[in-house]
């Protein structure tokens, strides 16, 4: 697909024209810190001619509209955390959504908030529970990644197992369509299905069917309490006999996640496989459902089950992404997800794939979900080594696939990705991917690179 | 739009060739109960010149192709239940998913069903408890509504409240695409952000995108208790302090509904406004739960607070629709839904509306979603206060907008709310959503007369 045509203006009269929309000082050439996002192990490096940062949604549909005159390609960028390279731009102008940092609404006895796309995930989960509400999505890296980025990869978490991904909680957008209209979809109202479901459509898409400015979030009352507990099991067959003996206990755990021996041992632990599962809700029940799962754990064979204090297991778990990178400089991690009865023969698929490319491999994830972060440890100044990772995760995206599952739970298609939605949907189904693209951007210039199917 | 051309064959040879494909036993010219649906007391009636009765996806495929090559109009039919004549054929051929009837696989121990479009809900709901578990979604007429039709208007109830709409259930969609290609998209993983997410945008179109064969439904263990509460208040004004009291009060109730004074006439009852108030989880729990809401209610002005049996309660419940429309023989009810702050404006609004139309009138519904049945009672015998009831509806759906709200919260826009959305939606928005229907379905075959914005 074409992002520059012919009459686009050289790179610094398009600076000073977006300085006309936005003011000057927000509109300059892109730094390096812009032109990739968390892929940047992986030597992901786009290029693009100008960062632009309105200030406000009116001024981001001005952006738009004046891009899409123009033809110039228009790549919306949230945080810059992704892991799938959806906010890598390939030319054109780099839209920051940082400046609509604004949250408009907080109603604590409405259980809902109003807030701009680029206010940080921290802050929405911050403001929630400062009125003892919670905003139950809780993706990774809170403090940097931006609301606008959650929804447009719709993002989930630990926490996504009880209570879905974020897409679960907006009950309205604020979005800047082509050729440049701002419009709104839904609201503060908590239900509404007169028209096709665009609010899912967009929330999603990565910036590549319009750019969200704004959402409306559906809260709920935080838990009164919650307990965790890790249980050890001798080996991943045996660590998925524990996550099914936690779901026929008919406990509904807020979190039940899984770390394999690699990324144990990445961490300093010796386990060969754990699993973490939070029970949340009133003292009583919590104990009781504590004391449930733990009996379950114990029967499908656990070798120990410990109580943990939860803050200090979600901190703990928040570091290992960190500590599995650090033990090679570089990992390649791919976010596949399977149906759940199918978790074990990921996780050991993970470790075939990179014997065979001569990687050391592990995973972590959300095993209540089947959603598992197969990861291929690499020095990043290793070329050969990157590449290996690369074959290694085409191999993982096949078995995903083939134990029926997804080539992303999580991060999206973004570029790495792209060309995997035609191995996972039928040819009639990757056309309605493509038509909906084309409707909602005839020109294609919303993140043309990102998520191709 | 034009949804019979030139080249259609006549009704007689249309039977015969659709006899063809799925047994001449299940190709027959319509009868009076496939042109309309339970919008039938608004006098809506359709045309159709043959119903065909599929019992396979592939058969559904192949009549789909046939239709879309030969430019005949298809409108998909599950139950027959929805209020807003989404399933009223306008010429062409009537798609019954009756046949698509079974439930393809139960996995209790991984908390899913595999269901096809023509299983009743009701069947849904039992085969779940029957081991266990549940699929929260209870829109109304269990019985013979079919889970197509649920998923096609993405339905929702009372315990809407707590779990969202069907949406929230499904994994996974088989599907007819235009021109009659048989696709999936996702199935029992329970997280995928791969592609767009088609899934919800078949999911509520009404089946004018797209005939949905199947589904993979994500279940929940049951609760282990439920506890009700009925609370009477002076007004809607009051009442409306109660709905917000229960929230504040930090308990998410399964269900949290309301019934007017006229609504509770209509079944007998002399209260002026009433709240009926779910609590579910753990024994202890909900007993904590029900007096946390009981004191909560209490405090907010309620006359009076009692508990009652739930099972008691919502066998009740579900005989208001009728016992409202056995009042004066019919009723025009509309499902819109606004913000939770403004239903009590919504509720007496529906009462000025019905004076200054001459028309008895009430409302009842999911007031802690904010969505009401506004509902005008009427002789269907009499043009005159049928017609007046459709002015009255269009004043309602006014009223919604001014609220900040939706014409439909639940039921969809059919083809009694066609128009509507433009109402609510900005033209750069109903725009996106002529482009989607053009891309999905770029004949204008399926369900042509319903759906438009």
């Amino acid at each position: 697909m074409g992002v520059m045509s012919g009459r686009i203006p050289p790179a610094a009269s398009l600076v000073a024209e977006l300085g006309r929309m936005v003011g000057r000082e927000h509109a300059r050439a892109p730094g390096a810190a812009e032109l990739t996002d968390a892929t940047e192990v992986a030597g992901l490096r786009g290029r693009a001619d100008a960062v632009v940062a309105p200030a406000t949604p009116e001024e981001v549909a001005t952006v738009v509209a004046w891009c899409y005159e123009h033809d110039v390609a228009l790549t919306p960028r949230g945080g810059g955390t992704g892991y799938a390279g959806g906010a890598v731009p390939d030319g054109g102008v780099v839209l920051s959504l940082r400046r609509l940092d604004r949250v408009r609404a907080l109603d604590p006895g409405l259980w809902r908030m109003e807030a701009e796309a680029g206010v940080t995930t921290a802050t929405v989960a911050r403001r929630a529970r400062e009125v003892g509400l919670r905003f139950p999505p809780d993706p990774g890296a809170a403090e940097s990644s931006l609301l606008g980025g959650n929804l447009a990869t719709n993002a989930s978490g630990p926490h996504g197992f009880r209570h879905g991904p974020v897409r679960a909680w907006v009950t309205g957008l604020e979005a800047v369509l082509a050729p440049g209209e701002l419009v709104r979809l839904g609201g503060p109202v908590r239900k509404d299905v007169a028209g096709y479901d665009l609010v899912s459509l967009l929330v999603g898409s990565e910036g590549t069917l319009g750019v969200i400015t704004a959402a409306w979030l559906r809260l709920v009352p935080a838990p009164e309490a919650t307990a965790a507990l890790a249980a050890a099991f001798a080996d991943a067959r045996a660590g998925q006999g524990g996550v099914e003996a936690v779901l026929a206990s008919g406990v509904v755990p807020g979190a039940l996640e899984f770390l394999d021996a690699g990324t144990l041992a990445a961490t300093g632990r010796d386990e060969r496989f754990l699993l973490l599962v939070e029970v949340e809700g009133g003292e009583a029940e919590v104990r009781r459902e504590g004391d449930e799962v733990a009996r379950a754990l114990a029967e499908a064979g656990a070798l120990r089950v410990e109580a943990r204090a939860p803050a200090d297991l979600w901190r703990w778990r928040a570091g290992v992404s960190h500590a599995v990178a650090s033990r090679r400089g570089g990992k390649l991690s791919e976010d596949v997800a399977v149906p759940v009865d199918r978790l074990a023969e990921a996780v050991d698929g993970v470790l075939a794939i990179g014997a065979r490319h001569r990687l050391e491999a592990c995973s972590w994830g959300h095993a209540g979900d089947g959603n598992l972060h197969g990861t291929f440890l690499l020095d990043p100044r290793d070329a050969g080594e990157r590449a290996r990772a690369d074959a290694a995760a085409q191999e993982l995206f096949a078995l995903a696939l083939a134990l029926g599952g997804t080539v992303s739970g999580e991060h999206g298609l973004g570029v790495l990705k792209r060309g995997q939605l035609a191995r996972q949907w039928a040819p009639a189904a990757v056309a309605a991917h493509r038509a909906i693209k084309a409707a909602l951007d005839p020109k294609g210039l919303l993140n043309p690179q990102t998520k191709q199917p």
